[in-house]
């Protein structure tokens, strides 16, 4: 599945703006980590040491820093090693839907606007009204609800289902499983009962955004929910109704976020955090691996615990917390020596 | 897609029992909420400064309670607002999935039982002895086993699979990407592995229920897993093998119960939190989001934590850990001030 | 759905090496448990107290640990009557996915290879390369992607997405909704953005392994993540790129492991339990519900807390915790009692 060509290390260094030390016409046939580097692969390091690993590798040639020679491997010099890398991975991997065509099995709708080469797999359904861009790829049993638009270049992956109304941007990937428009959660609670509040928003995806597998993204009560352009999420994640995730968050697996929340810029929430409803998180704000964000947080903070506080607070808190079953004993032991004075003195 | 052709206001008002006051002809198209109102748009209030701020709107018309009145603005006047709002907004929620019909693309066994005015869309798969009731709603690529019942005017979001025996009510609505009947988790350990012991029981989902997107609940072990009436379920929860759900439960997103737990009747449980096996949770119970609960908890609690425990407790168990480093260095200078005391007495 | 036909007391007992007691003809129709049992079902009792209850019972007959008599019930007596229990319960569960043929609605491409006796249920999509081995269950709508291979008697249950080059040992099973080999989470971040590290590593499930439904698995990002031998999953898991998960480990619902964690033999995680990235989880470790392990953890012990430690300390720190309202009450008390010495002596 994998197996492609090789390209000349001239051909790589020119895609990532590099310099080329070594062999210029040597071929490399894919991409890989230091440890798991053969011949035919390149790696890349970022420091002095990561180099001298690199150099006793088996690896065909390293992407290096400006600055960086070493004799006896092939290099690739650039700014970024790491990004560089990212981009030359992205050269060998494989395109797996890519199938330009509409397979006979779909069922399209006849209201449908369809682009230039577009791939729809077997036992995608799209509904009336959808609009679907160019180079759009519809994995195996992908739907498609009324009236949604799919931006140019979007990939969406097996089972993946996208209800009524929906936005989706340009160069959006969402994995399989993913559900996008699914009723937010709103009911009014009588004496007879939870009566649904029908969810007649819609969701946005703006450009760029991936989205993992079996996540869940609910639509609007009134207004949309929103995902910033060039967020990306993990899996199993819950948006809830009207939640706005800014541009270039990236939230972590099983991260869940209630009703109406909002994110600033480069918001990063690590797995499994909560955020309860209707609450602000501040540009450039990082929360750690399950916690709970209960209350506004300011931009630019390190927020961690349950409920979220400053990491160094936490961490003192923590550390305390430890010592709590020795300070019982230290109490108790001031107590009797507090007593034992009193006793003395009167 | 949500585009409709406009009610009069007395139209509205006769479904929801209530009086107008202002234009009785006057056309809405919508519901919104106040901020988002325009003149084709009608939206709620249910205090002084809600219908303060309603009436400074764009909106078409507002429902107000009983006793409201205001001038400059259409209303329906009735005893519950927010109720009446809902079922206003399901009377211009679009029906996406009706579509009355069995499409030719579906595979249906031969010895299953088909009700009057069914929607069964594309790839449904429909396995053998299984009996779909009348205005049921069988979204693209559902798949129903072997034995299972699904009773009147029940809708199945795309994708949902609800596995053999399953017992599903009337007028339930289950989201995209839903399992029901997946086999609990159980097996017996020796020297040679785990070994699967087989579910055998199955599940049972009442009458008005509502279960999320991407939610699992497992079948019993023998006896069944059963969700009460009217209980609504949010998204990505997971219900384990024997869980008996009370009557209209609130299940928020990413709950998680383990096997053989039981609630009582109106149980709310928090996005996140977690149940052991094993426990019972009583009528009326509350618990915030992200708890823990690891024992049985009496009726009508509003508990929290991890432990959860009675919530009030918590706060001031929060409260109190917030001082914890402060703590520390208090009881340090204590034990000084004591050894000085002490220096001085010996 | 679940009706057979009765196996005498003679046949279960071959079949699971035991000893009949009463009448060897009788005829079972299923398992059951003790409070659920009939005169057509068999159940089983490990102590003396499960057996006088079970002798009560209706059950028509009763598996027994060796050396318990008792008159009045056929009984099967073996060595170890729970694992019996299961072999016997899997003679009477449905195998219902069991169907040999490939449905004519399936879509398969031509260089697949696929073994004797297998069933492709409707819907099902194989991509180019697979290889799908003797006795394979495809359930409806399951998408395997190119280059997968799936081995000898595994059972894919309705909706499995399989994406390309992931390997599927023998006996394996997984259960609905579940997303094996979506692209793992790895970005380079600069000012322009996040930039995607394709996925280029392949999932490894061997054999014997279960897992539950609407599990995401995802890609290593070059060498592959790997599910050892006998290990048991429960549902919403999310493993990440590069997880190593050991043999016969135990995962229960909601887990999730972030990126290149690796966990021994043996290994119980409780619902809900986090593991944050590049840890190593010693064998036969257990960890508690809604635990987060932060650290390597040695081999044998039982954690729980967040961060997780020792299971007795943190029953101690919770103990502690509990009583801290009251410390602070007994600390200002201590303060005011010095104070007042100090006054005294100064």
């Amino acid at each position: 599945m994998t197996e492609n060509e090789g390209l000349s290390i001239t051909e790589l260094a020119r895609r990532v703006n590099g310099k080329v030390l070594g062999d210029p016409a040597y071929l490399i046939y894919g991409v890989s980590g230091v440890s798991e580097s053969t011949a035919e692969t390149i790696t890349f390091a970022e420091t002095e040491q990561y180099l001298s690993e690199a150099l006793k590798s088996k690896a065909g040639a390293v992407i290096v820093p400006d600055g960086f020679t070493a004799k006896g491997k092939n290099m690739i010099v650039v700014k970024k090693p790491r990004l560089a890398f990212a981009r030359i991975a992205a050269v060998f991997a494989p395109n797996v839907f890519y199938r330009p065509g509409i397979d006979p099995t779909s069922t399209i709708a006849d209201s449908v606007v369809i682009g230039e080469n577009v791939s729809i797999h077997p036992y995608v359904v799209i509904d009336e009204g959808a609009e679907i861009a160019d180079h759009v790829i519809l994995a195996p049993g992908v739907y498609i609800g009324a009236g949604v638009k799919v931006g140019e270049s979007s990939i969406l992956h097996p089972g993946v289902v996208v209800e009524y109304d929906t936005v989706i941007g340009k160069k959006v990937m969402i994995h399989s499983g993913t559900v996008i428009g699914s009723d937010g959660y709103g009911f009014v609670t009588d004496q007879d009962g939870h009566h649904k509040i029908p969810q007649l928003g819609k969701v946005i995806i703006e450009d760029d955004v991936e989205i993992g597998a079996n996540v869940t993204i609910d639509r609007g009560t009134s207004g949309p929910t929103v995902i910033g352009r060039g967020t990306k999420t993990d899996n199993l994640i819950q948006l809830a109704h009207n939640v706005q995730i800014g541009e270039e968050n990236l939230l972590v697996a099983q991260v869940g976020i209630a009703g109406s929340s909002k994110t600033g810029r480069r918001v990063t929430l690590g797995g499994k955090t909560g955020v309860v409803g209707h609450l602000e998180i501040g540009d450039n704000t990082t929360v750690a691996s399950a916690s709970v964000i209960t209350k506004d947080t300011p931009s630019g903070v390190f927020y961690s615990g349950s409920p979220a506080q400053d990491h160094k607070k936490e961490l003192r808190e923590q550390a305390a917390r430890r010592k709590m079953p020795q300070l019982l004993k230290r109490i108790s032991k001031l107590e009797k020596r507090i007593g034992e004075l009193e006793k003395k003195l009167n």
